[in-house]
């Protein structure tokens, strides 16, 4: 399991962000060129964020639709990196199976629809529209005592696929994206990062060719909950002295009767006095800052716990379905976005 | 599942609270009579509470010492209330099997001993210092469609047991006894309470016989994480203020060397004026204003969230297991505390 | 786990069969009537059979037909007993969810649509079209010291259901019936006949309500299987013999290019002599006889076995899905054939 | 999953075989040597098998000392093979960890004590005594769609390892192994033979190291155990008519009261005559003509399923968490048989 990349808020030079919303869907694009991509200290390429609440209100039919989202989002992305439709895929789950919250890419690789052994064995009974496909979960350095990268550079090897996906949970930086959102990229994966510095790149850099990944944020530690509850906290009193000293609170957007959930923002920050009335020294500290001090009170008292919704094993077992059917979909052109969700293994 | 009772932190009158440390368990006993009982907002009875980092830990041989605390205090507590050898003991494991952080009462039924059926068909084949034992899983209303307290006085009628003894995961009211403490009571139970005003009580009051309860916290939700971190910074700085303060650090406890955890208590807690400068207005309000503030600014936002550990999945079968052994070790005069675990199922 | 009931293969009177072909699904209805039921030895009432493939071919679309027609078949089998759309309706799930050849029952019952709860605490809110259901799974004696019979009678007692339809595995008769046949009757249960003798039936004489039953069978032991395979034998050359015999071959159906599968019928048994040389004494015995006599040859040796197919576990789980679909839409007049899939709750 | 070798019932020149009998277990040790593998049409090498009924009684105590019997046998194979305590291990955990009777060898490598990452990352934190050691699970073709012998050499290839230990399920070819044996090996693996004709050894003949295999049967099909139970039928006969003609029963040894279970043996075998009236014409066929007569006739029908006892679920638990006790205890010096258990990582 890996940190969630800190999705870039602003634009500056280099870094291009568009944004579009369908229906309960939002999808963030965030395009780095190598120039922006000093400037923000991430790789470049394209960072894309899909939000729904389809899996946290377990409602059926928007899954099907974010699932049909991500296998577009998926097939435009390869597309863009110029993968062809005969180009042979080896799709890569990452996690420990044994642990529900970070088990959603060994869930997702038993449902994939697999090909490769057919083209090899009995390539005459491969219908018009699949691609060449396999899959594999290399396991978690603690139950094969292998780091995850080697591993997969063994398989890389043998296998010698044209492109890879991988899939794994993330530890989200924010408490509203988690379980809410599918991060998608082409710029690599660093398995098993984290444990040491031995940390080995698998991307197109390291092996010259695409390296696709999908991430999706199940944990979060009380640093972040905490932190993000600090700051909801001043946005609330911010923006509710705001509405108080404006003429008419009836054309206050933020009463909207038809707003189904008040989402707060920048904007609601309160002033420096308040925030200081409000949360003392915690308000004039930066994100960083805040999320530095928290930890250092949490973690010596044992309590900066890495945490997952109460509700893991739905949430889990949905999100593996609905990746696994918006992989299937994105790779062979026989599969139909409305069918998309007959052709996994379970 | 259910809160978990709010511990009584100081005694007033009728409140009798002791406490008793075995090196890594820490064991509070309050007793409350009926004149406490109503000075503090809770029922008459006992409540033990059993402390331990076994569990989060994932250590063996702490979690085999931990049952067998655990079986200690529940004979105990059994004797207590007067229960005999001869009596026949109905368990019921409350809870949801298919959501992991509420699957301890179900898993732990999985790995009682039962003898009832023995008791009924075969009597002779039943070894001395056995005693009558059946165990059910009622399910959850969810599943059912039954509330959890019907269920379990159909089955009660039917087999109408001399004492009962429920196991229930709890949501915690504190994030340092999530995972880390074991609740022990003779006071009965409420199950379902929370879904609308049916509840029913299931105690010595309604059905003439005792009814203990073991209980776990399991979950927590995000404003009891941010509401105790919050705790945790005020004192933090309470202390380091007051350390750096005094003639010479050598001599303060709390810089010991040899102390392998800092803990922060009341009297760290800074004075208002630190306190409003850490923390606003926040270091004004007591733990009650504290929770419903954040509750009112997350529960909007739907990130209110209720959280497990994201080692959920050991954790409740490592703890499953250790409360079954103790169960059995209470129950049974023939099993020693040595080899209870090789009595439970699996 | 019950035995299957014995199919009356042919028609004494007072035991009506009648024969249905749907594509690939065969239906099977024998009528029993009380003299009839004298004359078998079997309770009077109706007993379906639903043959298909659906589940061990693995085949997603024959399973959603199968569960469509065991919809079907049971809607009818509630009407002929009189049951309107508002009785009350109570499901046991039988069996036991540890042992997985076992577990259809409580499978099922975790995907079956509830409402009980909802009629209970928000009337209001429930829509036209559904009924009034609850579910339970009484576990096993094993694991609950309780005889199955009176946890459901404690039930029953508390939630006073207007009808009771149970869900158990079955050990099979016959090889060729093993994870391929539904059995429906409106004749009762007997659960956990086979221990002891202490057997008690819930059935319409016992409680005064109908009691429904869908059996599937799952297991079958090596007797079983020697007995069907000698059998299987005998017919297979008896059949070769008379084809031999044959002017010309051309005109036998059983080599019909076109048919997929041969089946062997009771005409195709050698004559006695032919008999004897192929199988000796065995070919005189009769399927009781012959079934007795090997079951004294391997039970002292331990061997036995009731076995499963080794894909037990996609076939519990796709049958208990199938079944629970079949029942939802069997139930609730809201919910049509063709989406009753999307009510399971996994 | 593979067949199971056919074990040596007699000992050719070129094949030595010798018994050993330790309480409940017996072991037979089969050394083929290059010339007798010609004849018997075995790689040469040794075979042992372990024979024992813990798991198939469910008997914990029996189990354990199965587990420590396996340990040893094993550790005495490495030294023979000239394996030094230094030597680095790679062990293999053949099958389909969605498949229960499949999932012996998934199953064990998450309990296995993998330490290789430690003397990789923290070489000076790990203690005498331990072993390197790490471990894999390929998958099966269906799965990852990579043929298991590509994905091990993949991995062999990576990790270098200066032996290898695989463990599978097998098919047994008799009723009464099943569960029931563990047979080890040094003479390599195929995996994946049976599909296709592709079939890649993994041995010392291709990889230069030595292999060592550890196989369970726990699957048969039902023309074994027609075949077997045929089989059965004719010696129990043979025997009765036997004993009938002896001039006292009392002195028999087959009716000694205080055996607790009659096995058969070859000498029990009735004559031509005798054999035809029971069996007519299958009392004349050899093994291997029987075998192919009954799957003639089962295998049109779809009858000849491959089936494993119906309590599948703990057998495989166990024998998986045995064998990985058994196999920790052999590897490394520091762990004693008493407390191998307390080794594997649940």
């Amino acid at each position: 399991m890996n940190v969630e990349a800190d999705p870039a808020q602003t634009g500056p030079d280099g870094v291009d962000v568009t944004e579009e919303q369908l229906d309960d869907i939002k999808i963030t694009y965030v395009k780095v060129d190598p120039e922006g991509a000093e400037r923000i200290g991430k790789k470049p390429g394209n960072y894309i964020t899909i939000e729904s609440q389809a899996i946290r209100k377990q409602d059926t039919k928007m899954q099907d639709e974010l699932s049909t989202c991500l296998s577009k989002q998926l097939k435009k992305l390869l597309a863009d990196n110029g993968i062809k439709d005969s180009d042979r895929c080896l799709i890569v789950g990452l996690g420990n199976h044994r642990v529900t919250p970070d088990a959603i890419g060994p869930f997702a690789i038993d449902e994939v629809l697999v090909t490769s052994h057919l083209f090899e064995l009995q390539p005459e009974a491969v219908a018009e529209g699949y691609r060449n496909v396999s899959a594999v979960t290399p396991g978690v350095m603690g139950i094969t005592g292998i780091e995850t990268s080697d591993m997969i550079h063994g398989i890389i090897h043998e296998t010698n696929p044209d492109f890879v996906i991988a899939i794994d949970a993330l530890a989200s930086r924010s408490i509203n994206r988690l379980n809410a959102t599918i991060q998608l990229t082409d710029t690599g994966i660093h398995p098993g990062s984290g444990v040491g510095n031995k940390r080995k790149e698998i991307s197109k850099e390291t092996y010259g060719m695409p390296v696709f990944s999908i991430g999706i944020p199940t944990v979060v530690d009380a640093v972040t909950i905490t932190s993000d509850t600090i700051d909801y906290v001043l946005k609330h009193f911010g923006r509710e002295w705001r509405e108080k000293d404006r003429p008419s609170n009836a054309l206050s957007p933020a009463l909207n009767p038809f707003e189904k959930r008040r989402t707060l923002t920048e904007e609601d920050l309160p002033n420096e006095e308040q925030g200081q009335a409000i949360m003392g020294m915690f308000a004039k500290l930066d994100d960083a800052e805040k999320r530095q001090l928290i930890k250092e009170v949490l973690t010596p008292l044992g309590h900066n716990l890495m945490v997952t919704p109460k509700e893991v094993d739905s949430f889990v077992e949905d999100m593996a379905h609905l990746v696994s059917a918006g992989i299937n979909g994105a790779l062979h052109a026989v599969i139909e976005d409305s069918d998309a969700q007959s052709y996994t293994k379970f």
